[in-house]
């Protein structure tokens, strides 16, 4: 029964997901990239409607993060010098471990070979792998407590097969009773192998090991080198914090969840330098204003929570660290990190580079490295979850329709002009309002029709308002302005229009 | 005399560049990129006020070309599928031609070698080559015809020394008769080999050619492979235009003139879409457009020009092209261009991808390919443009300023507010004027130092407006607002502020 439940569940949220793809690709906001020539696998392309709900994104968190006395704004460029990534460490650990086949030359990422492997070879190696180690105490003891009661269920086979290449020693061992999933030889592979995950490309003419640069995994990078360019330029004191929105670009081995797992994706990052005595503080301080961020544009509380990191699972770098995550169809999932670095950036960049990176504290008359608190969301990440957030079915007087609730400051459009007929000089008065309020806003005009499906067509793409010239405005003047969410309608005078519209999206703060 | 006059002026030219390059260092324009490890060449990072104006220029280029009823946006990956550059022509024609040194390596581009080697070295070479091709009385007609009378001066000895190498006969012999500038062995250098100009990366684990993958070199491909996805989902009909702003990647082998010609570049696109009679119609429609887009935000028309590409030297997919130039201190240069594309890019990617990329008209129940006219401007170019064109140094009582004077539009900072002095409350009426004004505007905060200093910086940055909290202000709540060009100040009642900024910076349109 319970299995039933859970299944049923699944299957409403998978609709869920292919709904919203489908839309996303029938109304233009995103597109797979390429898509006329099949696809490039982990990218993608915002379209029309997408490209404007994107940029809101992005101007509201610029706004909320750097309209502030202690945030600058930076915008470094995606190729970086080649040591920042030594500093960094990412080209020695950003990286997941592979196996070749030696007969076919298919590669395989080690923690998804199971996948690839069918239940009965995986069972099958298994066994293969008791005999082998019979003999050896100590590696039968670790073969037993990985397997035991596991070999019932597909799930829980390919579990413990996982764990198995997870052991140095045993995972060798398996790995040469394994055929190979593409050729089908057997004991062809060859041990696991470090695969690093940036992009790399070659810089000038020559392509040798001196012109590697990388396209950079995270911006964050490009904040810390420039944290004396940027401090002495803007004469700002500790606490202050640098902005930046950008690409960041990783060659993950396997994509998915439409704009969860990409290749290619946008960062809105914040790097926050404070005296390492103050870490604590604004750890906690970052962590409210950010989750308080995503609730004042509308998502919902109850879809987003913090995920802490325990002790055990911290980054080399990270002394304190938590996600916001929020409820995907797929299940929990971060859109945004935020984390206490300490001085390990700045002391590994002042370390490579040979430049002092130390801040002089005036009051104290101290020199130090200053310690980091990072906040770091996903900008493609949180326009997924703000799509998905925003989607409705509802019933409206026995029809059905779908709706993108959009914060107002979100939605791709912001009003929509729609003469009720073609004739009676209407349209004259539409295309009129149309053309005043465009410089300011953006205005979709429909005169296609009826009008309950000039609304339908709005509200799937979550434009918040909808103006319609009728008759009584021919009298005088006024026309109807229809709210999205309520579907309510208030008349307002059209020498009125630009006022009312700018008070409700540009004029007013945001609620925090 | 004349000499002379002219290297004065060089002189000039070259101090203003120096001028502005460490204004926009010091005061946060425009920082090296990954600075502390000895810069990468060709990549510019841009700092707090640098990313205000470069955010600036683009959003008034999106507001207006796209706040249209026939243009819709566009946000593409910057890593499409190879067969991309295959259809663009970019695989086969993007390319230098360059030339190895067989014993140390070393890659020199064709067309600057002359520059790496000497005067007397070149002279030698060339009379070396006389007496090879003396035998040879085709190849010696020529070689005279490209010497004569060209080596008495550097100059016009390597513009004779290039002629010779672009010959191919004559190229090769010369070629074989030069010492490599690095190592400086004689007769060690390849033939001349094409060199693709854009940065190749390997998507997935395996590097090898079925994996590479390219930076786009132009955002314009991004636009072509999705015009039947935009123009479905939007349901726009011919002519309508698509456009896009982002990052482009070239590997230029010499990069120069500070942000003119850099390896990573963001352009501003847009593709026209139109019948193709009526190409030449929308050709000139655009160019007007484009040329009073800049003159609007306060370009200098007596810098701008349109520099119309004569027939025989147009790319080979323009059946017409001009350039919008401005004059650079460097001479004029290129900031966008405008090109009749005709129907070459749909039809090449048709032909790639089998996929048919026609338009049907309901009009005249005709299928066609469109014609395609293409807006296409640098953002880096115009911001140096713009930068550049904004900086003025006056004398104001005696004393010196520099001031930037950015259309108010564009410029990173919109109002600064002072206390006159730091007590009687002063700064209390400073700081929430500051607060209030800071969610709507970019707002700097100064009580440091004598007014005329704050004035000063403000202008060096191009803040139009400056707030200051006076005497009078505790009387009557009313400050001065000191514009930055003309230096009149007004009072202004406190709690009309903002309408007063909304007024000047968001609320008017553009003067076309």
């Amino acid at each position: 029964m319970e299995d039933l439940a859970i299944e049923k569940q699944n299957k409403t949220q998978n609709d869920l997901i292919e709904k919203i793809v489908s839309l996303a690709k029938r109304r233009g906001f995103v597109f797979q990239s390429s898509e006329i020539y099949g696809g490039l696998n982990g990218c993608w392309d915002y379209g029309p409607l997408g490209v404007e709900l994107l940029k809101n994104i992005k101007e509201e968190w610029w706004k909320f993060m750097t309209y502030r006395k202690n945030v600058e704004g930076l915008d470094a460029a995606i190729l970086m010098h080649p040591r920042v990534w030594e500093a960094s460490g990412h080209v020695e650990n950003f990286t997941d471990p592979m196996v070749d086949c030696k007969v076919c030359k298919a590669r395989f990422r080690l923690d998804t070979l199971g996948e690839a492997i069918s239940g009965k070879k995986k069972e099958k190696a298994i066994k293969g792998l008791h005999e082998i180690v019979e003999q050896l105490p100590e590696e039968l003891e670790r073969l037993k407590a990985l397997t035991e009661g596991k070999l019932n269920d597909e799930a829980s086979l390919t579990e413990a097969f996982d764990s198995i290449l997870e052991d140095k020693d045993l995972g060798k061992k398996l790995l040469s009773l394994l055929n190979c999933p593409q050729c089908g030889n057997a004991g062809t592979f060859t041990s696991a192998r470090q695969f690093n995950l940036m992009f790399k490309t070659f810089i000038g003419p020559i392509e040798d090991s001196s012109a590697v640069v990388y396209l950079r995994p995270e911006t964050a990078q490009g904040i810390f080198v420039n944290f004396l360019n940027v401090q002495n330029s803007s004469r700002q004191k500790l606490p202050f914090g640098i902005a930046q929105i950008g690409k960041a670009f990783r060659n993950e081995i396997n994509t998915k969840n439409f704009l969860f797992r990409t290749r290619e994706f946008e960062q809105m990052e914040m790097q926050f330098f404070v005296k390492p005595s103050e870490d604590k503080k604004w750890y906690d301080y970052w962590k409210e204003q950010r989750i308080e961020w995503y609730k004042a544009l509308g998502m919902s509380p109850d879809k987003l929570r913090f995920h802490d990191h325990p002790k055990e699972k911290l980054a080399h770098y990270a002394k304190e660290a938590t996600d916001i995550e929020y409820l995907f169809p797929f299940g929990w999932g971060e859109i945004e990190g935020i984390h206490n670095r300490t001085n390990f950036d700045l002391s590994r960049h002042q370390e490579y580079s040979k430049k002092s990176l130390q801040y002089f504290d005036e009051e104290s008359k101290e020199k130090f490295v200053p310690f980091i608190i990072e906040t770091s969301a996903g900008a493609s990440r949180s326009f997924m979850a703000f799509l998905i957030n925003s989607y409705y079915e509802e019933e409206v007087n026995g029809e059905q329709r779908s709706v993108l609730k959009f914060h107002p400051r979100l939605a791709p459009v912001k009003a929509a002009v729609f003469p009720l007929v073609n004739k009676d000089g209407m349209p004259e008065i539409a295309q009129k309002i149309d053309r005043d309020l465009r410089p300011f806003l953006r205005v979709f005009y429909d005169d296609k029709g009826a009008i309950g499906r000039r609304y339908r067509r709005m509200d799937e793409v979550g434009t918040p308002y909808c103006i319609t010239v009728d008759t009584q405005t021919l009298e005088d003047q006024t026309v109807t302005i229809r709210e999205r969410d309520t579907m309510q309608q208030e008349r307002v005078s059209i020498d009125q229009l630009l006022s009312y519209f700018q008070k409700k999206l540009i004029n007013s703060s945001l609620d925090f």
